[in-house]
């Protein structure tokens, strides 16, 4: 397969990522039914072009013209959005085709995953007639497309997640809406979200080969059940990880799993071991669920290339450093991360800067005893950034006890020394603090960092897989360094 | 060993735990000492026993008379808190024989840690002269016991534990403190916590030894870094384990952990193996982290014995219930956990109360649609409890959708229908609830489950291999069910 996409096929896409015009075909003022939250959500986003409601009864929706149909519409469409019931959806897509519109995505529901006859034939119609049409369908069943930079909201929930280089395709609507709003306070930012439902017509691998070439698009996440051609789906997955970090999660991989998933996709399941053959074969990075999903596109989208990812951490800052070491080396240890003693000089350095509590010399450089010594920090960090053995530095901060012993304007003006490090920007800095009491100011702390562009896990577990993960990738893929990724 | 434990030794763990007195030697109005906090974080906590400041200068402290030495206290002493240089500790249990105290708690550090030959001594000489003297020490280089009971807080930060039926002992006083803090939110309830440090005297298997017979407490959980009498340890474990859960992390489990224990502790260390070898024999469950230990410990704790562990999962409130059924059933196969189908007439009940949404007929009930209709939540919640193949409910519980989709109102009745059918309590409730958006409204709803009684995972995965711990234990000590173990 070329990297390069046919003009067509991109311009079918940026239609879709990118409508100039939306109609919205079941939009209500009954607020309590979905066409009347969509058309809201399309306002309260700001999308910056037509948004045309159309319901047969006419009339006013807020200050727009409510069209009685699709063919009412003065201007161009080139995305329909449907929320009308199953029976109609044939109707509209004769509709569709003599409006010229680009594409249709179905949130209505009730057709394949149902499992019966009739409404499988249904779908298949729908196909036809969509080719049969020119444009292209989304779905049925599923939450569609977003795109933050254009201000395409994800569905009807009126969130449009953070711009940024990551795109995601999603099997599940609720899987990749859940990732929008982790996001939103993690700092994953993305070019676009689709939620691709039963694929009728436009199926993963489509939506992977279109984000493989998307210049807006660093990083590729996806969610896959009981995807359609999986033969197409891996020869795209292994062009497109040439190019770009994939990321996959297969849903229902286990025996029990693939069971659930059958019973509504009829699509065919694998093993477990064979999807993690396949994946790695193709060149993909495996996760099992959305936090691990979320932990792996952050740093990609934070760190980009690394390739040994030899840890700097630093730890105790709030004491205990011993064993904040112990569990940095464990989880290091279970992810394959080296943790290499650091150079001799810079060993001299740190145990000057921490006196009695750095005996212990290992790698993980104990900080005990500093806390509040906010210059001492600084000199840490800048020490361990200088050590040539150092590729990533990890700063374990447990936040609980920083704002027990200390008070908050303490504890901000320690991360006002991290943000700054990283800002300085010799080496990436990623940021371990564990959740614990769920104060707002420990909240705080954590969504400062990530809005200044530091990664933040909750546990030396989770950095440590992510880390292995990016490793892995730029490992396997020495050409697909990516400079422009930023990791601030 | 039997399970008794002579009476004079249950009594000197009562001095510790519930001491009718303390003396805070250190103290100190200069408020940046440790000296100063530890005094404040007593008054705070309540303690409700006289507290006697101890430090040369004299004066006044708050209201409290401050004394020269422990000498001059006028009244008797159970408990010693020392926060005093390590230079003046020798002088001071020379004090403590005088004072007949029952024992000293060490916060003081700079021992056997620091690996030099003349602290490692003086440590020794300190277990002598409290053998000597006729009381117990407990570190040094620790926080200590705390008892919420009892109004102990645990060390300077003047948080008291909730009160409950959990035992922790810990070789890191940080990663009990952060457990603790978990507990606050999540539910934890503790009846000791115990921070041992360098154990010079007292040693982990003494305190688990303690709390194996200690009424208030039905589940012990243990942090290991280097337990120095290791034999002596895993006899304890073992019948312990006869009679109560004891749940263990070890720190340092792989090479690169180790090394850096190593260091401060010098004590034995053996590969990841060996000790999950040897804990499987103790009949112990081997747990990796802080987060996995608050999961184990939170189910124990609430579900108490549960031997099959068969799981009756009810998702799709907010939606996409077919994708949440499929990480269930994933989750639960990754740790061994059965996923029955349902009786046919639960499955006929379900599908008439889900309707079209439910014709995936697998045990993961999919309630799809139901969103806000509360009587049918209810009447499906009953249904699953009512059918005999279930222990254990799950209830997946997307709360960002939840607040998207609908007003916190909304979301707070559909957790009064869980709370309601949890206080039934034909069968115990667990919800699963991801966390997403940190926005106030998504925590207020875990805290007030957690209120209620109801343990909260913030994964499937992370429910389930909790479920599996306690599977296993209650599998392998069909004698130890604990009847008093409460699940609400």
């Amino acid at each position: 397969m070329q990297y390069k996409l046919a003009d067509d096929r991109v311009r079918e896409f940026e239609r879709i990522f990118y409508p100039r015009s939306i109609a919205l075909v079941g939009a209500s003022k009954d607020n309590r039914k979905m066409g009347s939250r969509w058309a809201k959500a399309l306002i309260d986003s700001g999308f910056n072009g037509p948004v045309y409601p159309v319901n047969p009864s006419g009339g006013e929706f807020f200050t727009a013209k409510v069209y009685s149909s699709l063919k009412a519409i003065p201007g161009p469409v080139d995305l329909v959005i449907c929320c009308i019931p199953r029976a109609f959806v044939l109707d509209l897509l004769d509709d569709c085709a003599a409006k010229q519109v680009s594409a249709v995505h179905f949130f209505t529901a009730g057709f394949r995953e149902t499992g019966e006859a009739q409404w499988i034939h249904i779908e298949e119609e729908m196909a036809r007639r969509a080719q049969k049409g020119g444009f292209r369908i989304i779905g049925p069943n599923c939450i569609g497309a977003s795109c933050p930079e254009h201000k395409l909201p994800y569905g009807a929930s009126s969130v449009v997640g953070k711009p940024g280089p990551v795109g995601f395709i999603s099997q599940s609507g609720g899987h990749a809406g859940k990732l929008m709003v982790i996001g939103l306070t993690r700092g994953i930012g993305f070019s676009k979200i689709a939620s691709i439902g039963n694929c009728c017509d436009l199926g993963s691998a489509d939506f992977l080969e279109y984000m493989a070439v998307d210049p807006k698009t660093n990083v590729v996440g996806l969610y896959l059940e009981g995807p359609r051609d999986i033969q197409r789906l891996f020869e795209v997955m292994r062009a497109a990880s040439e190019r770009k970090p994939v990321v996959v999660w297969k849903g229902g991989a286990t025996e029990a799993g693939a069971k659930a998933a059958s019973s509504h996709t009829g699509a065919m399941m694998a093993s477990a071991d064979l999807w993690t053959a396949a994946l790695k074969q193709a060149g993909a990075i495996e996760v099992r669920g959305v936090d691990e999903m979320a932990d792996t596109l952050l740093l990609f989208q934070r760190v980009g290339p690394v390739r040994k990812a030899h840890l700097g951490i630093i730890c105790g800052l709030t004491g205990d450093g011993e064993s904040e070491a112990l569990l940095a080396a464990d989880a290091c240890a279970a992810f394959g991360i080296d943790v290499f003693p650091f150079t001799e000089s810079t060993r001299r350095e740190l145990l000057g800067l921490a006196g009695q509590a750095s005996t212990t010399l290992i790698s993980p450089s104990d900080l005990n005893q500093l806390s509040g010594i906010l210059q001492a920090l600084e000199q840490g960090i800048e020490l361990v950034a200088a050590d040539r053995r150092v590729d990533i530095i990890v700063v374990y901060e447990n936040a609980d006890t920083l704002l027990g012993l200390m008070t908050k304007e303490v504890a901000d003006l320690i991360n006002g020394v991290i943000v700054k490090a990283s800002q300085k920007g010799s080496k990436p800095i990623i940021v371990v603090s564990p959740p614990g009491s769920l104060d707002l100011e420990r909240l705080d702390i954590e969504c400062r960092l990530s809005e200044a562009g530091i990664p933040v896990y909750p546990s030396m577990e989770r950095a440590a897989k992510a880390i292995a993960d990016v490793k892995r990738y730029y490992g396997c893929h020495a050409e697909a360094a990516c400079p422009t990724l930023p990791w601030i």
